[in-house]
């Protein structure tokens, strides 16, 4: 690889003028400045932005940790992200973890080796001490309730949300109602889990453990709740799903086994993807945009622990 | 920030001894090792990848450029290329364009300026030459038949594709069909404008403007083309679908209008994505994991340009 020094030497100057004539400093002769560019241009040298990287200690790339990339609820993070990435001129370096922790490792790492300027987890696996050792190479934002921690958030207050979905299909007449989850770890799911079982115990309901269904994430997992529920002798009147796409599945396999939705079975979810407004389902919104904008905002604001809480919505369609 | 010769002066001892320390070097002095160890301690320092970057001439991180991140058909490519990535300890900085050429014109300076070591595009803005100039810094890998270009391709040839699918339609019996589609401009699109223009001309139908819906990206353009449809006073009788985002919105649309599919109108769509497997559809499935498996291994192998062909699997549903 050519470097400054081989420039400087084919046009017979220092280091520092070829450096000078890179970076458009005055005060250099025109002579010297065409004896460089010549020399550049016969070495087809270009400026190595690693080079660049070194000496301002910014790389421009947030790494952005993700279990699928796949997932539309994962790929409208990303595109919230991207898109105040967009505005600010960074760049995101995808981190794929299929939920492994030594990969999310790998993405501290990139924090710790400079790679990246700051490191936003949009589904955490390590433990809380882990990530908070890693903080201090760099911003960490995570996209969950880090109120009693020291690493900044963007976060839904899913007991607050949850408890509000189940007292809305509870004023709608529904006793029997279960949920569909995705990973049952991790602090999301505790929270709604916290949130179901007092609700429960507010309302004098009886748990039913087949009313919860855990690593549901796509359309087919909704279409498996849906046959699942057809066997159930003492079946829920209402589910609240945590994600539009097992609830296009839940729709559609009730509606191919003559299960009246909402009569038989009323349906809210969350999200509001595209699918939920084609099918008429009743969901809670997630402002994706503002998720994502804050989550830069946090990874180039810098260090100081900060804590956003983002608001869902109701949008009643006709699933309840 | 802290550099090795702050830690070399603090230490007593040569830049060159830092660097052997750091790098497990033998031959050094225990004594020598503690007092490196011990201002490394002091400075918190850390080796900055970038100056390994710099030395080696690799970032282990590759480019890819995609128009949208939250598109299923764009997740599944990047999936396919994420899970490639993973197994050879590679990173992807993804470069979101809404379709700017400007955002393209980034991606391939960042190429220039050795921050990703190869560029995967996804769906390309810039011209041909323009790509090809900037094919001497490294590596770029095109998703659209490249076969006249200089530059390396994974591809599926769509002129030989659509003219199979529109084949099957007319073996069903179907003489007056349509197609949808996302973008008008790109290899991709020109492809199949001209193998659906040569179908109608081999087989002796006639053209009609209004049976092609451009700009149809997601499930609501779907049920807007459904919307459009009972409109129409000679509709097709059969639509081709370039994407099951589409193809879900349209059945969807048809279904709330009274349309029977596949008897008033058969659906036949691209990608087998989960949405189309829920809901029956007629589809030509793309295999995202070879895609991006082989747009990966070419991104990795340089700068000889080679084009690897990928062929459709056509999964017969229940919408033709």
């Amino acid at each position: 690889m050519t470097n400054i020094r081989d420039i400087a030497k084919m046009a017979g100057v220092s280091v520092t003028t070829v450096s000078r004539v890179i970076n458009n400093h005055p005060y250099v002769s025109e002579e010297k400045v065409s004896a460089v560019k010549a020399a550049i241009k016969k070495f087809n040298y270009h400026r190595n932005i690693n080079a660049v990287h070194l000496s301002k200690g910014k790389t421009h790339l947030i790494g952005v940790v993700v279990p699928f990339s796949n997932h539309p609820y994962f790929g409208l993070l990303i595109e919230g992200i991207a898109n105040a990435a967009l505005d600010h001129n960074y760049k995101l370096v995808l981190i794929q973890t299929n939920y492994e922790e030594t990969k999310e490792m790998e993405a501290l790492r990139m924090l710790e080796d400079k790679q990246i300027d700051a490191l936003i987890i949009c589904s955490r696996i390590c433990p809380w001490d882990v990530i908070e050792s890693y903080s201090v190479y760099g911003p960490i934002i995570l996209c969950e309730d880090s109120r009693n921690n020291k690493i900044s958030s963007t976060f839904i207050d899913h007991y607050k949300t949850f408890t509000m979905a189940l007292d809305y299909l509870y004023q709608k007449g529904h006793q029997q109602i279960g949920y569909t989850i995705g990973r049952q770890t991790g602090t999301n799911s505790s929270q709604r889990d916290a949130a179901y079982k007092d609700f429960l115990i507010s309302n004098a309901l009886c748990f039913e453990p087949n009313y919860i269904f855990t690593n549901r994430f796509d359309v087919e997992d909704g279409v498996n709740v849906a046959e699942h529920l057809l066997d159930m002798k003492n079946r829920p009147t209402a589910l609240l799903v945590t994600s539009d796409q097992v609830a296009a599945g839940i729709l559609t396999g009730c509606r191919e086994n003559g299960l009246a939705v909402p009569d038989d079975l009323a349906i809210m979810s969350f999200d509001n993807q595209p699918i939920s407004r084609v099918m008429h389902i009743t969901t809670l919104e997630i402002p994706f945009f503002e998720v994502g904008k804050k989550l830069f905002q946090q990874a180039l604001n810098g260090k100081e622990a900060a804590h956003e809480e983002v608001q869902v919505r109701l949008i009643e369609r006709k699933t309840v």
